[in-house]
């Protein structure tokens, strides 16, 4: 038996006090790296082994957006979305979001090469990512667009990381472009998914359904810091064939 | 540039001797849980999470195996490959690993239905486990039959295991019928699949295929108990919403 509240439609307000609810417990900028990064407490390995696994994320970050373009089959909605997919591969050569990670990676003293590879990634992570895809290739539409919703909460995180890294590790500086980037881009990509996903869940079923999306894009977030910490903080060991960085 | 001594067919023999050299390095039995487990250092809290985590594994593998049959148009084939459904889901109802695997859940103090749910999986186990249905649904038939190769490498860990569990974890005999079946199951399971990839690799590039998914295989097993360790050992956070032993 379903309770009578728990079939009524959310109000808008509702349905984003749901999603701020979801994203307060289980977005990862209390994963404690992130509270480590932030402290200043990560050694420069542990932020090359950072940088190197989120790559393989952000990789896969335009791959995950065609897929969303493919299954919609209106062409504003596609023009929208298309951005995304300009942001991170770049508009000319070399000026998009994927090109400024790797400046990043290199700041931190990895090699372009080695990044680029992915050839290093901890299945952990690999999992985590590829369990992106394969929600936005097999959950509803609406799905696909509620799991970027992430996207509300990343600006705070990223002006904390911004602000934590030019105090702690200042060598970073030179690497920190993706960031500056991503806090005005994000914004608008959060809010065109949330009046999206606003308009277009009609149904009670629909709106837990986006809820849903959300929390297991949380999830994922959370499990790539997850393998990182276990592989390179503590207990420390990466499994064999894995990225390991010098000086352990 | 590849050697030509890397675009040699290898022998059966070979065959073999790389496939026995990336179980030695690549295969669970070496993984810190395992060890914790046979030297009778893990808490009846931590046997839970195991056997909760392993119960998904052991649920999706006759959904694995459905997806290795489907793909094949050999009915000799599918006839023996079906043996390890009836192996799983048994003959009659309640006969079949996955009812024993509950049983050996149920030893370790859980409730039936808490393990059935799968409710409270972690997410970074979740991953890896439907990493291998992904495996033997996008890669050729070939590697799906070759991910099963690490039966070559249970039987000698599930009769340690069996031995170990009996010196140091008494009170959980009434729940090894499960390993007891493997003994004599995975072995037949393994001389075919090992056959069969050694009679149909017939090109060099196909035979380090087969090697490829073996290591994938493994990198699956490992990332599981990597994700069991990291939550319920050292440094012990499961994440929000996941499975929590009581006495922590």
């Amino acid at each position: 038996m379903i309770a009578a509240t728990e079939r009524e439609l959310l109000t808008p307000e509702q349905l984003k006090a749901r999603l701020e609810d979801t994203g307060a417990r289980f977005y990862h900028h209390k994963h404690p790296f992130h509270l480590m990064m932030h402290d200043g407490k990560l050694t420069r390995g542990q932020l090359q082994a950072w940088a190197l696994h989120r790559f393989y994320y952000q990789s896969r970050i335009p791959i995950k957006d065609a897929i969303i373009l493919s299954r919609s089959d209106d062409s504003e909605f596609r023009r929208v979305w298309r951005k995304r997919i300009v942001d991170h591969d770049g508009a000319e050569g070399g000026d998009g979001g994927i090109e400024r990670w790797i400046k990043l990676a290199e700041a931190t003293g990895l090699d372009r090469e080695r990044v680029l590879s992915n050839r290093e990634v901890l299945p952990g992570v690999r999992y985590a990512v590829d369990a992106y895809l394969h929600l936005v290739a097999d959950r509803t539409l609406l799905e696909a667009v509620a799991s970027s919703l992430t996207e509300m909460f990343s600006h705070k995180l990223i002006a904390l990381r911004m602000d934590r890294m030019r105090q702690h590790y200042p060598w970073l500086e030179g690497g920190l472009a993706y960031f500056q980037a991503r806090l005005t881009q994000a914004p608008d990509d959060a809010m065109f998914a949330l009046n999206y996903v606003t308009e277009h869940a009609s149904t009670r079923e629909q709106q837990e359904l986006v809820i849903g999306a959300l929390r297991a894009k949380c999830d994922l977030l959370w499990a790539q810091l997850d393998a990182i910490y276990f592989a390179y903080v503590e207990p420390g060991w990466p499994p064999p064939g894995a990225f390991q960085f010098e000086g352990r």
